[in-house]
């Protein structure tokens, strides 16, 4: 059903999955596979009236056992909710969740890499709505965990753990803070309102972390999320990149990595997008109008001033 | 104006131009910049009543003397033009203004790779649609061509030789060929309708090309850029990407390459956009759901009905 094919020219695998051409498309409102399965209608994704947080297999898999794994979590039944507006006991479910599927899925001989990532919004090519992200086990490592494995290589130590203290030592990006994270614009962010979350203690990944780190990276996450609704005023779409270290790949990076949460959100304002076009994908160089440092003085006042417990919508 | 930073994570420069904020937005048909100047109305970029192809600085410049540059490339005056219905030899002749552009740009001790590309479509994010392309003179190597020549490392010698051997041998995603050219479907393709033209004799650059060889490409270009537009009988959007020697980079580096051109088209349907999200940009993996032996077959019977001279718009 899938197959791995190596890009000379790239030095990347791409991934055939054919069947996902017939993959759900935004169906209409009443019509979401994510939903609760209501009485008397037809049985959804889930065949239950109701429920907290939903983990199944991708039915349209990008990768499939057992050669890696592809998997749905939806986070609520609530089809209007948003991440961001998840009470935060659920946010805080969540990143169990997370850990414990990272551990199933990591001990597993064929996945090399667990990725944990959430795409929002249409603008990132969203087919359903409902609030869902999902968890992709590779079967290879994949190109950006070997770049952040270069990183460390490079830093002579962990990559996460320097940029971290050059941004604390900076704070001109720093844009929100608990006792166990800090989130800042990096200081060579590709797109505008780029953000990561770090974990302040070195953890490799969320099964390192303690009870208190986890409910504090929920509420980093919510914080920014929010902070991103309120910053044009609007739902704001991004990509969310859980990195945590590789489960595999070989004795020199299984295990190695610095659990962090990046944000890629394509609006550059409240109504354009940053399109990836010739110098980004012809020549991988991204070209950016919007300084770190602006949008960072930007996206603080913006978490500042969004809701700390949104229970409703977007 | 412009800044250059180093990503530590993705190892790569990201270039800051906030000028560009203020660039000209998909202007009014009346108000091109691109147009020619006609009389009693104001001056565009280009002073002249009439013109063949027009070569100027980019007014909202990524980069900039003496830290590179980027320079606009007009096609034709005719606003409602594409490259793909240029007259022959008008495409032949912009074959000749891209050589002149990569050995004048080349030249120059603060640039490292010329990189020519054109970016078409709203889809790729085109705010002037009168028909041209851009000239980027990178002051560093950028990633892709570096990946292109740990390629060449890998494989032992150049690795569009080695990749258009096998193409050549399998020939079942071969769409297009010249006497001096073939025009294939990668093995891998990122893209659903990804294509590359390659020179059959090992080429560096443009300025290694004789003059049979530019028409041959000019010829191949036009005829994909043709059947891409017959394929769902609409404008394709793409990116083109001319990748060439780099100029500077280091002994090891310049002059070694393999003139291609490969175009990396957002569409995987008629109507359905491949979105780069959580996979593409948080692990570096193109997830497809087009094998490129099936989009192939497509691609070379859209080459093989399109016009071969079209003179009208696209």
């Amino acid at each position: 059903m899938t197959e791995l094919r190596f890009n000379e020219l790239r030095g990347e695998v791409v991934d055939y999955a054919i069947h996902r051409q017939e993959r759900t498309f935004l169906p209409a409102r009443d019509h979401c596979p994510l939903d609760p399965t209501r009485a008397g209608a037809p049985v959804t994704e889930i065949p239950f009236p109701s429920f907290e947080i939903a983990v199944f297999d991708n039915r349209f898999p990008a990768f499939e056992s057992p050669h890696g794994a592809a998997e749905v979590v939806v986070y609520t039944d609530d089809h209007d909710a948003s991440f961001a507006s998840l009470p935060a006991r659920r946010a805080q479910a969540l990143m169990w969740v997370w850990r414990q599927r990272y551990t199933e899925l990591g001990a597993r001989d064929d996945i090399q890499y667990v990725y944990i990532f959430e795409n929002r919004g249409v603008e990132v090519g969203v087919t359903l709505h409902h609030p869902h992200g999902q968890i992709y086990g590779y079967p290879f490592l994949p190109p950006i965990a070997e770049r952040e494995h270069e990183a460390d290589v490079r830093l002579g130590g962990c990559a996460p753990c320097t940029l971290l203290a050059r941004e604390l030592a900076d704070r001109t990006r720093v844009v929100h803070e608990t006792a166990s994270t800090v989130t800042y614009v990096p200081h060579a962010a590709r797109w505008a309102y780029e953000a990561h979350v770090v974990l302040r203690e070195h953890r490799a990944s969320l099964l390192d972390c303690e009870a208190g780190e986890l409910a504090d990276l929920a509420a980093a996450l919510q914080g920014l999320a929010r902070g991103y609704d309120a910053l044009f005023d609007r739902p704001f779409p991004y990509v969310m990149a859980v990195h945590q270290a590789p489960t595999g790949g070989g004795p020199a990076i299984a295990g190695a990595g610095h659990l962090h949460v990046e944000f890629y959100p394509p609006l550059r304002t409240a109504e354009k997008l940053k399109y990836l076009a010739g110098s980004e994908q012809g020549a991988g160089t991204f070209i950016s109008d919007t300084l770190p440092e602006d949008s960072a003085a930007l996206l603080r006042a913006a978490i500042a001033r969004a809701p700390m417990r949104g229970e409703g919508g977007s």
